[in-house]
């Protein structure tokens, strides 16, 4: 894991005071607890640093060779004697989390939280003291959680969301990705497993629990019901066979694991499990770990996707909570002076020739490839002739494109070609 | 025009004692101005009313009949005698919107906009005199105006943009997909034009110049760059034919309306223009007046799509951005109180028979038929035959698979299909 995303914005350090570091209380220390304390101890000298002041841990005498040096602390009652301006959450599970966060939130003490099961069973009442206490309670990497979108629609009663259907399970997506790919499930979760992508343990990940309590999650912040995610139906993947999901492609599809929520009236439907999608679905070409959520509005379907999980995005988006929380308010500019100036980049050009009378293929080749244009690929349409080059600045491919029209009367269009 | 995301608030009325309204001024009332006057009048009652207090027009004695009635003002002057809480700019263009909401933000006035023009012009400065005097300023429908994602990422120094990747005109990006299908480019504008979706005077959009706009302003927003759109290398559709869209298609890719901008170090490089994207790129799929952008992130890329312009989705984003501005802090819960229970929907079904004697498809389609499942595709492969039912509920199709299977020997597999 390296921070990258810290040290972009570090070459401001110089030119603008740093502001008061923010101060954070850790509870646990666990694998995202430890992404998040590297991140926060490379935020120093930032334009807005965080300084983690304790971290609650049950076994302070355990190896922590990869974890910046903190004060570690048993007793939870020495959190709040600190006086951090937040907590940060990250002991999963249903107990002791619930009662520190009700906790921070009664003392007025900002929350940051990714705990999903937590959230998907007690979110409601912890939101409830949140408003009553006037205390921020964020949980932007609980779903997604490299995708900054829950909160976006936080303080938005104009939009109204109808109905959401999304990938909300990295793991079991790469699983049936694999698996469409011909590979056995016990081969495919074994590579997840060697990749890091599942955990030793994948039950909770391959039984839909995990994409349950996700739902149960969304469906709550966004008003569509509030219910236990043990009433949605929920089918893990361990059923499939790697032919069904051949038999799927023949009939024009996809298999994907599919959680999904509707509110019509005052019913909601449910159900988290692997779905056939056809493939001019939106979340068809969701592939590898990805995640994705579709939020159906009376003005259209909006989509949100990006990476759904992995300790350095969800630390990245609780550090982001953080600051939210803490700061509030019209937020400051970004300290990073952005460049004043722009240039055309340098990318691979679509190239397009037409005439009655075209030149061979290998002689186009030799002579744009004389003027340092080099052709990737090349085909043939009646009076047209198109090509996809490597990499030049426009003037180049503009240059060489002319003197062929000069040479051989050719008419062309060039446009710029996108590779990522 | 309708206002069903208005309205799906609203069953909250009778239960939760009404909030103070939000009182703005509109300036302006062209096509946006008016949007937001509608919705505002839909407003009343709800979670979250708002009132528009005056409407700066140029020419009070013009007709319109379709917009609720507002006191019409035709001196700037009268705006802030009435003590809005907010400014909602509609005006477009560059004077004397720079100035009125200059005026308003020095004032302490909240200002919201949407105007892309302005914002790639004078957006930094007017964020300047924002943070100065704490004012906010909100511009979320300047760009994808339906989906909220640009507040989404004004108050979070830790995820760090590095490019920007986007079709931002959903006129050009219609056109080009009809001209992908054969049409020429004047009846695919014609077209476009007849449907509402390019104005009579569609410049702006065939020449790039409304997504140079829409560039400039993520590339400030974002930190890549503080440019003026002139600077931004832009090519118009204008020169493409239905025949280059059909060579691009034997090249494996599709000719689509990018926008892109890339910081490294203290260069940044940006273009606008048709260009050539592989058909497994993400922006592929986007198709009709769907736009979308993509952030790349040191932990990955995040997607972001949906409606990008039309008077309802824009004027819902921009009430939302007043609620937004004016609120602030802990956003309250929503009013309406969701559903508490839950039920699986009715779906279709996937479903995959195997065994070493598979009964014949017509048997099986009266087989299942007689207990109310009926088919709608089949394939067979090997010993495995899938069927696409009709919707049907999970009880039903379990019932009648299981007849199937006693009546047969066959195994079975049912999975839900997703439509939409």
């Amino acid at each position: 894991m390296s921070a990258p995303a810290i040290t972009a914005r570090q070459d401001a350090r110089s030119r603008a005071p740093s502001p008061r570091p923010i101060t954070i209380a850790l509870l646990g220390l666990g694998q995202i607890g430890s992404a998040v304390a590297r991140c926060a101890s490379l935020s120093a000298g930032s334009a807005q640093p965080v300084r983690v002041a304790c971290a609650l841990v049950r076994d302070p005498s355990r190896d922590r060779a990869d974890v910046p040096a903190i004060p570690l602390i048993t007793d939870p009652r020495a959190i709040f004697a600190l006086r951090p301006d937040a907590i940060v959450e990250a002991l999963g599970g249903l107990e002791p989390a619930r009662a520190l966060v009700t906790d921070a939130l009664e003392r007025g003490v900002p929350v940051v939280t990714a705990n999903k099961a937590l959230l998907a069973r007690h979110g409601e009442a912890l939101l409830a003291i949140a408003v009553r206490t006037g205390t921020p309670l964020r949980y932007e990497a609980s779903v997604l959680s490299g995708v900054p979108f829950l909160g976006a629609f936080a303080a938005r009663p104009f939009v109204s969301i109808t109905g959401i259907t999304g990938i909300v399970n990295g793991t079991s997506n790469f699983i049936l990705g694999r698996m469409g790919d011909g590979e056995s499930l016990a081969d495919a979760i074994a590579e997840a497993q060697r990749l890091g992508i599942a955990e030793p343990d994948p039950a909770d990940d391959v039984s839909g629990r995990d994409a349950a309590h996700k739902l149960a999650v969304l469906a709550w912040h966004f008003g569509l019901g509030a219910f236990s995610p043990d009433a949605i139906e929920t089918t893990g993947i361990a059923s499939l066979e790697a032919g069904d999901l051949g038999c799927a492609g023949k009939l024009g599809g996809l298999i994907k694991p599919i959680a999904a929520v509707r509110r019509a009236a005052d019913r909601a439907t449910a159900f988290v499990g692997p779905a056939f999608v056809p493939l001019t679905h939106k979340l068809a070409p969701l592939g590898g770990v990805d995640n994705g959520v579709l939020l159906d509005t009376p003005g259209g379907r909006l989509s949100f996707t990006g990476p759904g999980a992995g300790p350095f995005a969800t630390a990245t988006t609780m550090l982001d909570d953080v600051v939210e929380a803490v700061r509030g308010g019209q937020p400051p500019p970004r300290h990073t002076p952005p460049p004043a100036g722009v240039a055309p980049p340098s990318t691979a050009w679509f190239v397009r020739l037409r005439g009655s009378e075209l030149p061979r293929g290998d002689e186009v080749a030799e002579f744009l490839g004389s003027h340092g244009v080099w052709i990737r690929h090349a085909a043939s349409c009646g009076q047209r002739r198109c090509l996809v080059t490597y990499a030049a600045s426009r003037g180049r491919v503009e240059t060489a494109l002319g003197a062929l029209a000069l040479a051989t009367g050719v008419e062309w269009l060039a446009l710029r070609t996108l590779e990522d």
